[in-house]
C-alpha cells in the first residue's frame, strides 16, 4: 500500500502495509489543497484469491516526476520488457507497471499525454491507472474497462478510486465511473478532460467484482453490491434448493448470499462459523501450508448451534478446495447431521490474466473434476452453483448473450476478452467422481 | 500477548502483538511433550472497551523459575506495592500481576504452594491466575469467579483458557470449568490435585461476559454465548418493539442480538453497515482522539439498501455514546427515514474494576443522563435497552436475585461484590433531558 | 554505556553503545543546570582485555529514585545474592551492581546514605561507584581504592568519572582524586561532604591501569600515565636489550613504551604495523575464533620498512600468546630478519577479579609456560619482560614493598588485596620449554 | 561498502557499513572457487576530505548481470545524465556511477566489451572501474590513470582492488599495477587480456594519494607511501625547521611525516595529543558544526608531556583551517610555550573534481589567505608547508616538470589534467594577514 503526493515541486513516495482507509487520508488531502495524492486502493480479500499488490512507481522522466498506480495485469509485459531492455531500458523491479513507466520514457511523442496514450496502445490486458505528474493528474481505464475505476469530488479535488467505497470512506463524493476506454485529466486548475484514445469498443468488465472482489458497500455501474449478492443468494434458492434447518454464510464474504437464500427459503439465518478477526496475518504466512492451517485458526465452528443440524452453507467460490473442505469437515467435528454447500459463483474453471490473484489451472478444482466429484472431495452431502445465466439474472441482465457477453467472465467461462501474449493456458483433463 | 513455556530446566518467554489463536500453537504444544506452557488469552475487542494487556511476567524465585498470567484486575494492588516497596522490594513495572509475585517471593512459608496461597489471601479483586513452576502448573480462580478460567485436554497435555473456544483452535478437548475459589495444581505426571483454600462463598461470575466480553462460540458456564446473546435480542424485540423495515447490527458484536430481534420481531435482518476489517490499527492509535475518527473509517453505511428506510439498530451497549453518535449520523447520511436504537444491555452505568476496561464513571454516558437525554444526544429517534431482569432471563434466571445477584453486574447496578481500596467511586449527577 | 540524569522530580536514562566522549556531553550538562548526571565512563580497549560492560541501573526505592553506575567487580555478588532471594529479592540481571540495590532496598537503617554504608559493608572486591537519589550524588571508591574514581566541576556543576581525561573532554576542571575508601555526598546546592565509612586501610590502586587500562592522556595519583609507559620502555631498554635496526610498537598501547625504548636504546621508532580503524567491529563478532581472525585484518605489515631488518617489537602485554603470534608471523611473512618480543609488564599469571576482563587462568599463557616456552610459542628470537621492581620504578617507586605492595599487582603476582568468596583459583601446572 | 558476487547464473549483492577488511573476506573468496567478487575499496579517513561513498551498482542488461563498483568521479555525469533522460533512460541514483551504466546499456555496439568501451570514451573525468558480467570481470583505469587500481592473485582468483594493502589484508599476492588507460579482461577460466581502448596519453597519477589518501602500509607505483610521507618530513625539516623541545604529530596522518622530522632535526618525536578511536562516529553526524564539535572530542592533549614545552606540530594538509584551529588552541590551553604548525603538503587551493570530499573552493582557508594569514588565523607561532617541489623530490622526482607534470596536483597547483564540463571553478579574492 502506497501513497504518493505531488506539492507542486517534489514528488513524495510514502509506503508501508496498511488499508484503504489510510490512502487518501483526511490529513494527507488537508495538507494538499489545491495538489493532489495518488494512492493504490485495495480491498484486503480472505480465501485464496486476491489482487497482486502493486506499489506505486515512480519515476524521473524529461517531462519531470512521474508517478503511477496500476490495478489490473498486463498481459504482454514480459515481450514489452524483452523490447525494451534490448534498446536500452533498465528495470528495478518485476512489476508489470513498471513497463508502462519505460513506454512512456522511450516514446518519441512531444507531450506527456501523447507519451502516455502511445504507450498504453502498445499494452494489452486489463488495467485502471492513475498518473500524477507536474501538470496533474491522469486517470485510465482499459478499453473493455475490465477493472473499475470512479471518479470523485473532495472539497476542490479531485479524487479516483478503484471503488465508490474508497469514497466513502474519505467523505468524497462520487461524480461518476470512469468509462471503459476513458483516459481523465485533470490539471491543477481542476479542469477535467476527458479523451477516448482506444474509441469505443464494447464493454466487459470483471462479473467476479459482484460476487466477491469488491466491499458489499460499493456501488459498481449502478448495481449495489450488496444487492447482487443478496440476489444471487435469491437465484441459488430458486435452482439448488436443499431441505435444512439453518442457512450458514462462511463468513466474511458468504454472508449476503446467505441472508438472499435465506429471506427466499425461509429457513432461518444463523452464524454458525464464528470468524476470528486475524485476516491479516493469514497473509503474512509464506507458503501454500501455513495457509491451510489457518483455516481452522480463523474459523470456528458454532458447536451449540450447529450440533443434530442439517445446515446450507453459503460461500463465494471454491478455488482449491481445501479450504472448503476445511469447513465442511469443521461442520461435521460440530456435529452437524447434513452440510450442503451452495456457491454463489459458477464453477471457477478458468486462471484469470487480469489482476485477481487465481492459482494456475491445474490447481483449481473445477478444472479437474466434475461438481459431483467436487462435492466427494469437499465431503459435502450435496453441492450447487449458482448458473452463469443465474449469476447475469443478478446482475440486472436477462441472460448471458453468448455472442458478445456484457462482463468478463473468463475464469467461469474460459472466454478471455484479450490477447494473452505472456500466458499460455493449460487445459488439465477433467476428472470424473468415481 | 505472551507464552511462556517450561522444558524441564529453563523457562523461554516469547512476546509480541496477537491473538488467541497463537497462544498455545500446535507447533509450541507439539515441541513441549509431557511439559507446559502458559499464555495469556484475550479476545481482540471492538468499540471502547477492553481488557487491560498484561503480559506472562516471569521471576526467578528461590524456589526456582516462576511464570505467572493474570486476567483481572487486582483491586488493593498500589496499597499492597506500598508494603513491599517498603520492605525493600524492587518493582519493575506497574503491573497489577507484579505485586502477587513480590508477595509470594516474600511469603515465609516453606513450599511454594503455600507460599502461592498466602499471597492470594492478602489479595482483593478478581483474577483468573496460571502459574508455571519446574514443579508443574498452577491455575486459580478467584473466590468468586469473576472472571472465567476452563481446563481442556490436548494428548496428554492439561491445557488452561480463559475461553472454551481457545481450546477449540488448538483442537483441545473442553474438560470442565475451573470453578471459583478453585486451586488446581497439575505436576509433570499430569496429576490433578484440586485445592479451596477460601472456603465456598456464593460466585458471582461477571455477566458482562455473555453480553460482551467472551467470544459467541464459547460457552460459559454450561451457556452458549451466541445462543444468550440471540436470548437477549429476542427479549429486547418484547420489551422494546419499534416500527421498522429492517433490523441492522452494528457489526460485529451486534450480530447475535439482531438476529434475534429479527426472528422474534420478523423484521428482515440485513446488514446495512459494512466493516472493515481494519480492527487491529484501531488500537495501536494512541489517545481518545484518534480513535474516535476511526469509526468512520471502520465502519460504512450500506447507502443502497438503507436508503429511505426506517431501521433498528442493535448494538452491545453504550460506553461513551460517541461511537453510536457517529453510527446514527452515518445512517442519517445514507439516507435513513428513522433510526431506533436497542441495546443488548442494561445502561453502563458504573466502571469496572475487575478488569474490563471501562472508563471512569464521569465519561460513561449513562452515569450523567437519563435515557431520554441519551436519545438525544446520540440523536435516535427512539433509544431503550434491555431490563436487567430481561438480561438475566436471557442468561437462563428466572429473575436477578437482587439479595444474593447470581452474577457480577456492578457495571450495570453499582453493587461490587469486593472491597475496592484502590479506588474511590466518584459520583457525577444525573441530566435530564433539556 | 549508559546516562541517567534527573531533573528535580524524574529520573531519565539513556542507554547504547558508544564511547567516553559521549558521557557526559556539554548538551546534557547544558540542559541540567544545578542538577545531576551520571554516566558509565570506559575506555575502548583493543586486544583480549576490557572491563565487563555494566549499565548504568536503576530501581525505584522507598526512599524515591535510585540510579547507580559500577565501574569493578564484586567478588562476593553470588554468595550476596543467594541470601536476597531466599528473603524475597526479585533480580532482573546478572549484573553485581543490582546486588548492590537490593541491598540498600532490603536495608533497615533509616537515612538512604546510612542504607547505602550498611550495603557496602556487606559488600567484598572493587568498585568505583556513581549514584543518584532525588537528594543528590554519591560517589564511592572501595576501601583499597583498587579502581581509581575523580571528581571535577564543570562550572557549577559536580563531575565524577573514572580518568581525568574524561573530564578533559567535556573540559571539565580536576579538581581532585576521591580518596581509596572515601564517600562523598553531593546535594543539589552543590555541599560537598566526605565520608570515611571503612576506616583508613592503606590503599592499593590497581597497577594494570598504568600499563594499560587507562588512556595516556590521564594522571593517575600525579603520575602521567604517558609517562609511565615511556619509563617503562626506558626500564625495558635497560634491562633487557637487543641487537636491531628499528624499535617497532604494536599499535596503539605499545607506542609509548616503545618510544621510551627507542629514546634509551638510541634504536630508530619506526610504524612497522599499520593499524586499520576498525577496533569497534572485533568486539561484535562473537567467539574467540572471530577475534583472532581479526588480528590479521586489525593489524598489517608495513613490508617496505620491515624487509630484511632485525626489529624489536614493544606490546603492553601478553594474555593468551594468540595475538603475539600472530604479529610475529606476520612480520616474518614480511621479511623481517629478526624479531625481539619485549613486553611493557610482568608477566600476566593471574586472572584479574577486580573488573578486568582478563579470561580464567588456564587460558594465561604465563600460567602455563616459563618465558622461554613462551617465547617459543609465539616464535620470537627473544622474549622479555620488564621486572616487577623495574615496573614499580616506571611508577615512581623504589621497589615493590612486598610485605605491603603499594599497588594491586595481583595479575602479575598472585597477591589479591581481598577475599573472592564467589571465586575459586584453579592452578595449571607449569609447561617447560621442550 | 558493498560486495557483489557472481556464481555462474546468478547475481549476489551484500551491502552495508563496513571498512577494507571486509571487502574481499576470505569466507566470500572461499566461497567463490573460480568465480568473481567485486567489492568497493577505501580507507577510511579522518578529518575534513574523503572519497565519496559510492555503493557497487547492479542492472540487468539485455546481455545479462552487470554489476560495477567505480572510484572516482566523472565530471560531466550531469551533462550526460540530461542527454540519457531526454531519450528516456531512467536513473534511480544521483550517483555518477548509473551514468556509466545507462551508457553501457544503451550503446548500439554489439558486444559487451564495445559497449562499455564507448561509453567509457563518452565519459571525462577520474575513475577506477571493476565490472562483473557472466562473462567475467572487466577492469579499467582512466586514460590519465588519476585514481590508483591493482591487481593481485589469491590461488586460482584473480583480484582488483584500489591499493596494495587491501590485497595484503586478504593475503592476496600483488601482481602489477592496471596502468593508466588500462583495461583488463578476465575470463571464468582465469584468461586475462589487456587492451588499451585510449592509445597511451602521459599518466598523470593523483600525488594526494600519497600525502594522505592511501594507507601508509600500500606501496604505489613502487614507492611505498609510509617511505614517502617520512621524506616530506625530511624536505619539511630542510625547508621549514624550528627551534623546539618536541615534534608531535596530529594522530594519526601525520605520524609519518612527524617521524621523518623528528629524525631529520635530532629533536624528539613525542605523543603530545592522544585520539581517541571513535572516528566512525564523527561521520554519522549531520552538518559541519557537530563535526567540528567533534575535533575537541576526538584529540585531547596529553598536558603533562606539553605543558611548557615549545613544540612542532605536523599535520598532513590544511583544508577549512578549524581543525588545524582547534588542534593549536588545544596545545596552548595544555601549556604549550611555542606552537609551530608544519604542513605536509603544498596549500590546498583548489577543489578537487576527481573523488577526493574537498569542499568548494571558497570554503579552503588557502584559496582565501596567504600564508601569514593562514598563520594568524590558526593562531600558530609560525607555520610553513612543504614546497612543491619538495614534494616532488619525496616521491623520488628531480622536481616538478612544469610544461608536462609527472602527476596530478590540481588541488595544490590549480592545473586540472581533463575537461570539467560539469563544474565552474570559483576564484575567491585572496585576503591578506591585517
Amino acid at each position: 500500500m502506497g501513497i504518493t503526493s505531488y506539492d507542486g515541486s517534489e514528488f513524495y513516495s510514502h509506503r508501508g502495509l496498511g488499508h484503504v482507509a489510510q490512502v487518501f487520508s483526511q490529513k494527507e488531502l488537508d495538507a494538499l489543497p489545491g495538489m493532489m495524492a495518488s494512492g493504490h486502493v485495495r480491498y484486503s480479500t480472505t480465501g485464496g484469491s486476491g489482487l497482486r499488490n502493486v506499489q506505486p512507481l515512480f519515476a524521473d522522466l524529461a517531462s519531470g516526476g512521474f508517478a503511477i498506480a496500476h490495478n489490473g495485469n498486463i498481459s504482454n509485459a514480459m515481450a514489452l520488457k524483452r523490447d525494451l531492455v534490448a534498446k536500452g531500458s533498465i528495470f528495478q523491479s518485476t512489476s508489470d507497471t513498471e513497463t508502462i513507466i519505460h513506454l512512456v520514457a522511450t516514446s518519441r511523442y512531444p507531450t506527456l499525454l501523447d507519451r502516455f496514450i502511445d504507450a498504453l496502445r502498445m499494452v494489452e490486458g486489463a488495467y485502471s491507472l492513475i498518473c500524477m505528474t507536474p501538470e496533474g493528474m491522469i486517470a485510465c481505464r482499459d478499453p473493455l474497462g475490465i477493472r473499475p475505476l470512479v471518479m470523485g469530488r473532495l472539497g476542490d479535488a479531485i479524487v479516483f478510486a478503484s471503488e465508490t467505497v474508497a469514497l466513502d470512506v474519505i467523505g468524497a463524493e462520487f461524480t461518476r465511473a470512469v468509462e471503459p476506454g476513458e483516459l481523465v485529466q485533470v490539471d491543477h486548475k481542476g479542469t477535467i478532460s476527458s479523451h477516448r484514445p482506444f474509441g469505443t469498443p464494447s464493454p466487459r468488465p470483471c462479473i467476479f467484482e459482484h460476487v466477491y472482489f469488491s466491499r458489499p458497500d460499493s456501488v459498481m455501474d449502478g448495481r449495489s453490491v450488496y444487492g447482487v449478492r443478496k440476489q444471487i443468494g435469491v437465484e441459488l434458492a430458486k435452482e439448488a434448493p436443499a431441505p435444512a434447518d439453518l442457512v450458514i454464510p462462511v463468513p466474511d464474504s458468504g454472508v449476503p448470499a446467505a441472508i438472499g437464500y435465506a429471506q427466499e427459503s425461509g429457513i432461518p439465518f444463523e452464524l454458525g462459523i464464528i470468524r476470528s478477526h486475524y485476516v491479516g496475518r493469514t497473509f503474512i504466512q509464506p507458503g501454500e501450508q501455513a495457509r491451510h492451517n489457518d483455516v481452522k485458526r480463523k474459523h470456528n465452528a458454532n458447536r451449540a448451534l450447529v450440533e443434530g443440524k442439517k445446515i446450507i452453507l453459503i460461500d463465494d467460490s471454491i478455488v482449491r478446495g481445501t479450504t472448503s473442505l476445511k469447513i465442511v469437515e469443521m461442520m461435521r467435528d460440530a456435529g452437524a447431521a447434513e452440510v450442503h454447500m451452495r456457491i454463489a459463483s459458477p464453477p471457477t474453471e478458468h486462471s484469470c490474466f487480469y489482476g485477481v490473484d487465481t492459482p494456475e489451472r491445474s490447481k483449481l478444482l473445477a478444472a479437474n473434476m466434475d461438481i459431483e466429484a467436487m462435492a466427494a472431495f469437499i465431503k459435502a452431502d450435496s453441492l450447487a452453483f449458482v448458473s452463469i445465466d443465474g449469476l447475469y439474472r443478478a446482475v440486472g441482465e436477462a441472460k448471458r448473450n453468448s455472442k458478445c457477453p456484457q462482463f468478463c467472465d473468463a475464469c467461469f467461462s474460459g472466454d478471455y476478452p484479450t490477447k494473452l501474449t505472456d500466458f499460455t493456458e493449460r487445459q488439465p483433463p477433467k476428472l470424473n467422481a468415481a
